[in-house]
């Protein structure tokens, strides 16, 4: 599973398992060029903030080896900023382009092979720090889970959302590494089914105890203390940690606040933004209508009406227990333990 | 729409327009005997307490007509039961049967074709009667709607749960007519899609405003301020005013509660069952796993893997701002106003 996203060397060709078809195809998807990329990154073929950031980074690689001439900088700069401007919520996606043109930038005027030879470095050095990150994380938020809790959790934060163990999913595994018997409820998380069809093919393929239930049934099951904690993912933290995620998670931070279950937040310190002061500062994208009007082949909702299709929610900090870092714990007042949190933070 | 419950009297068919294929399908389903109308009720070829209520009366009709021999009485009242028993939380069916049973009992020892005649008349009658409940119940309901309103409705209370206009979409459909705008928020409704196929379906073909939303949604667009007020049906209401309706009913009630939005409850006295004291009073279907797990033909949750699916869950009446009947609009204390409201009720 920690190999969704695999780097030919070789080749020099990124292969991402196509998660649009899972849990019934398993079949890679092959990237060659940025547009490539692109297209994987908007179509959903590879999601998930910190495996959005891996990808991106093979991705500025990949932009480097198509662009050539005199004018080959500014080619790929331009090229950059479409790679860059892919989906506009996570925030991986930004940082890690950001973070490939800073080393361009520390390098002075290199030659094209100079930023080639550093920046595939450079993508596997992140791809294998994303590994390190998801493991520590896992590390300290398996603390704040008990033997024999029922976690619910929303979309997937896991291994196929990272290059990893996962965020959310990273502390369970961690957790039952430990030793505890942990059971997962995994909202199935309509349009796209995250939740239905990646959270429940990567525990069930681990034995980890998992059901799956459609998102309206969150509030039932904590009514029915069927769920003893919440732990998600995040596609970006503002600096006071509001916490940008998959639709549908603020409500269940406001449901689990109503049945006073905590609510975790787990999600590497590069997912934190501190160039977005609060969520209303968060982007939030909308995709297609045709994720919500057909399913399959088949249409549900009758044509020529129309439908709301925002991708993500805001959670504001209030509603958030804690946030597990793979620095540690941070608890509220968020403004502070995020500012303390981030400025150890080299990346 | 209104038309999607009908009785042939020439041939003593049920005809149902079968709501599994809606919107690609118009498609009737015809019973002709007991076994075709519970196959119809479990399958929900029909559903919404309102319309299985309907279809219980000619149910009990039909059953009259199969049983036959000097024991047919004794016959009869098991079938009934059996009847009775397709479906646990919707009050209404259960009402029907019991009205059709305690007119039989009324009758005292009547012949076969003596109760044949008065139970197609009483069926009837239940049907005639549904169509009127849902316009008086629309008109006291449009008086809490304004102009430029955008309602928030889960499932389908409307002509397809009903053989009327509806209960909640009756609400909406009363105000459109007094003129006013109204746009609605259908949401999609989980496993069964019944917002996003049937409510959008009934809406759009009368052009009235709708767009679907996936039920995770939910929080965001309130936050957003994109809805003004809940309306939605009930399946049962227990006599300290507790609503049972679709799964997803108590989570949209506390975010409502939280976003500082009233929530209402249309649907008629029938619904209302004084032998119920509250909510948890009320017994949850649990319907078959692979209304989640799978999707037209395809799978979408993992071989092996299960689920929660719960068909209904409880609001507690705190919750609930207004409980719309066709007899008026009762409001808390609802021990009291339902009490009062249900004392004139000799249905």
């Amino acid at each position: 599973m920690e190999h969704h996203i695999q780097f030919s060397d070789k080749e020099k060709v990124l292969f991402l398992l196509d998660q649009r078809y899972l849990p019934e195809q398993e079949e890679f998807f092959a990237c060659r060029k940025v547009a490539d990329v692109i297209y994987a990154l908007k179509e959903m073929v590879v999601r998930g903030a910190p495996a959005i950031g891996v990808t991106a980074a093979y991705g500025c690689f990949l932009t480097l080896r198509e662009v050539e001439g005199s004018d080959w900088e500014k080619e790929l700069s331009r090229k950059l900023d479409q790679l860059a401007d892919a989906r506009p919520t996570a925030v991986n996606l930004s940082w890690a382009v950001e973070r490939m043109r800073r080393i361009w930038a520390d390098m002075g005027k290199p030659t094209h092979d100079e930023l080639e030879a550093k920046w595939l470095q450079e993508a596997v050095s992140i791809h294998k720090q994303d590994i390190e990150t998801n493991r520590r994380m896992g590390r300290y938020g398996a603390e704040l889970l008990s033997d024999g809790d029922r976690i619910m959790t929303h979309c997937n934060a896991g291994a196929l959302a990272t290059a990893g163990c996962g965020t959310a999913l990273g502390v369970i595994r961690m957790a039952v590494e430990q030793g505890k018997r942990i059971e997962v409820v995994a909202n199935e998380t309509r349009p796209f089914l995250q939740g239905a069809r990646l959270t429940s093919y990567e525990l069930h393929r681990e034995s980890i105890p998992v059901r799956v239930a459609c998102d309206n049934a969150a509030a039932l099951l904590m009514a029915r203390g069927l769920v003893d904690k919440v732990v998600v993912g995040a596609d970006r933290i503002a600096a006071n940690g509001d916490v940008a995620n998959k639709i549908g998670t603020y409500g269940l931070a406001l449901l689990a606040e109503a049945h006073k279950i905590p609510f975790y937040v787990a999600a590497p310190l590069s997912t934190i933004d501190m160039h977005t002061p609060s969520g209303q500062d968060i982007p939030i994208e909308e995709r297609t209508p045709r994720e919500v009007t057909c399913f399959g082949g088949a249409r549900i909702v009758p044509a020529g009406v129309g439908v709301f299709n925002f991708a993500f929610d805001i959670t504001p900090s209030r509603l958030v227990t804690a946030i597990i870092t793979e620095k540690g714990i941070f608890t509220p007042p968020y403004k502070e333990s995020i500012a303390a949190g981030k400025k150890n933070d080299h990346e």
